[in-house]
């Protein structure tokens, strides 16, 4: 079927351009879009969303601190002036990898020359399918806005709580998985209870709220050198959490989650336990795996070749969270905004380059370093053999993070209400929307 | 049920002060609150909603040009230095007049001495229940980001539609009531097809998108002077909407309307209807009138006396748009936030004088004139004898309503955004979130 309108038929008489179908529009599929603007080809790139997400700042938007229109750019606004590209509101849900198309929910197709698979990742529950409920993750802006609903709509409700067990229970938080995600959202949680929070309720002391963040490994942020997390674990204890390394969840019910630690067991009471620990490919990997034999790792990755092209499949590249990437490496590249950038850009070039007949390099990643913020002047950054942490790391964190923004506005709005929240402790953005419920 | 905690129990010891319950954190009952800061009286406001919503820049919301959180600030962030105020999240479902008890949602009661309802209105579709889910109105953020939702999903379908009939039904848009809010919708549905999406699609041109505004009455703003109407008409012709006075929607499906004018019937085809036609009060209304003996009129609203009071219940006010107050004026008061902010400031001011045993003056609205917008450079402003269009008035409409958002940092923040669409013609959140929808 031809999803073409009018305006394109007097192409149609051109000589045909290779199709270039990137799915997904996130870091590496729009930074592969981009990079391709001076190439003789035509590109589709097809999101289920209608936005690009600058997922970095997800945990913001889920404590409240910044909008949801101040991370995200219409995918559209960042391709318009590109001419080669055009975008389509689609979900990929199939590939004909013989006859080169890609299936859609709603039954089309799109047939391409090179496809770029670039759908990232989503929450992995290691097989506790029913923890999703209990224990939303944070991956999308829907996420976000729950996870910020249960955390305000657990202090509403702890100040019409007169019980004290169970208002304890409601102010007990539980943040499982000490990755910089979890960190970040441990950081948040504290402050707004300690500072945002706290002149705003009557009957109950919000900065009685209790923060409690569970790492299965042996320390906070475990991809870090262990002297930036041992600086980490004490910022975060300074703002209140507690920490507990080395412990994982057993059990999770409406009411509470059992923790396990050295063979001990404990039962703890919460109403909000929030889920950071896991990322597993997004489903178009198995996809793969099935239609063109490619090989998944243990997150469900698809296995790609030095030039993040599949095996047997040089016209099929996969990069970003979804891809897993070990050449000359001791473990796969992590998934970060960094490594989809890169490759995003990478496969552009490699893409450009097989059409005017030349070889290329394998992708090489850059690691310019590693940047996790605590909270207010708390952060490390770890480039190798420089390593710091506090106030310096916490502004260099917050001017990457605002130049990597897509569109220039939100870097000044962005600006503006850190500024702002940073002078007056506050967190404009405190709404609890969606599922409305009083009670 | 007593729903204080701990920290209140040393207040008991104190004389009891009179206990004022404010039902709703609008305009009116925010602005009585607040009015009652010096008063000796316990405040409390209960809303269902832990935010006030500046109700008149919604339609922007819903058209992509600002965040929620850009016209959204936490109650209890208003309120937090008023010492005598405590804010709750709950909905007051009934009262209990002999007994001074208002009944909460989750089976709660508040006792009050004197009760201040101002709860506001909700959409009222003349009998036709039904269409409620295919022709949104705009009251809440959901209504917005629904809107907003079918608005750029409409777009998105027709770049993928490649049959002319259909994909023009899917940029038909039709708005139901040329009061201020449907004049507002259809001026930003224009400008949003002619200039912000203009270089966004490949396939279509959103310029090709018709914005249909119905009006029962003869002329469009009918509260609005007859000259100020026709300049309103003009200047949403020359953004591109059609407009059509005298007209009735008599029916409605998913895939069409059945327009009425003078008799003759006419079918168009559109996914996408928005209903800005009718306002009625909101639930609690009928539970006044059932509990209290009070009289409603056509649109539900409580008839009260001259000092916003019921008849023979003066311990309970009803102010803002649940109010119909009529005293020495040939219609009623209009449901605007000036009513409801004066009428708040009012109460507050009553409350204190009765118990300082002072009578008081009945309410009197002082009309500070109107503005409404079209868009760019169009606006509308009625002083009584000054009557003005066009870029001042549009101006004067900018300034005016970034003065009356309740924070700071939202003045702020919707000023550049406002100077950031003006020059760039760009509306930053065009977020398709909420239900899931790729097809």
């Amino acid at each position: 079927m031809n999803v073409r309108g009018q305006r394109e038929v007097a192409r149609r008489d051109l000589p045909a351009r290779p199709r270039v179908l990137i799915v997904g529009g996130g870091f590496g599929g729009l930074y592969a879009a981009q990079s391709l603007r001076r190439a003789p080809v035509d590109v589709t790139l097809v999101d289920r969303r209608n936005f690009h997400l600058f997922q970095p700042l997800l945990y913001q938007v889920a404590t409240g601190g910044l909008s949801p229109g101040d991370i995200s750019s219409p995918i559209r606004r960042a391709l318009r002036k590109q001419r080669n590209a055009r975008v389509l509101l689609g979900e990929v849900v199939g590939l004909d990898i013989s006859e080169r198309r890609a299936r859609l929910a709603d039954g089309e197709s799109l047939v391409y020359d090179t496809l770029v698979v670039a759908t990232g990742g989503t929450h992995h529950y290691f097989g506790n399918d029913a923890w999703a409920a209990r224990a939303p993750g944070l991956k999308t802006i829907e996420d976000a806005t729950e996870i910020r609903r249960r955390i305000l709509l657990a202090f509403e409700r702890a100040e019409r709580e007169p019980d004290p067990a169970r208002r304890r229970a409601l102010l007990q938080f539980v943040i499982v998985g000490a990755g910089p995600t979890g960190v970040e959202l441990a950081g948040a949680i504290c402050e707004l209870a300690r500072d945002t929070l706290r002149d705003d309720f009557r009957s109950v002391d919000p900065r009685e709220a209790r923060v409690l963040l569970v790492e299965g490994a042996e320390r906070v942020l475990p991809g870090y050198p262990p002297d930036l997390s041992t600086k980490a674990k004490r910022s975060l204890e300074c703002l209140g959490a507690e920490v507990r390394p080395g412990t994982l969840v057993a059990e999770m019910d409406d009411e509470s989650v059992v923790l396990e630690a050295g063979g001990q067991r404990e039962r703890m009471d919460t109403r909000c336990v929030l889920w950071a620990a896991g990322v597993r490919a997004s489903s178009l990997a198995k996809v793969l795996e099935k239609q063109a034999g490619a090989a998944l790792d243990r997150a469900g990755r698809v296995v790609v070749e030095s030039d993040c092209s599949l095996p047997r499949h040089s016209e099929i590249f996969a990069i970003g969270d979804i891809a897993s990437f070990c050449h000359g490496l001791q473990t796969p590249l992590p998934g970060v905004a960094p490594v989809a950038m890169q490759q995003g850009r990478y496969v552009a070039r490699a893409i450009a380059r097989r059409l005017s007949g030349k070889g290329g390099a394998p992708f090489c990643y850059r690691d310019r370093g590693r940047l996790a913020t605590i909270g207010r002047r708390a952060a490390v950054a770890d480039f190798g053999r420089v390593r710091f942490s506090g106030l310096a790391a916490w502004i260099l964190w917050s001017v990457v993070h605002i130049f990597f923004l897509i569109e220039y506005e939100n870097r000044v709005l962005v600006s503006i209400r850190w500024l702002w929240n940073y002078v007056t402790r506050n967190r404009g953005t405190r709404l609890i929307t969606g599922e409305r419920d009083g009670s």
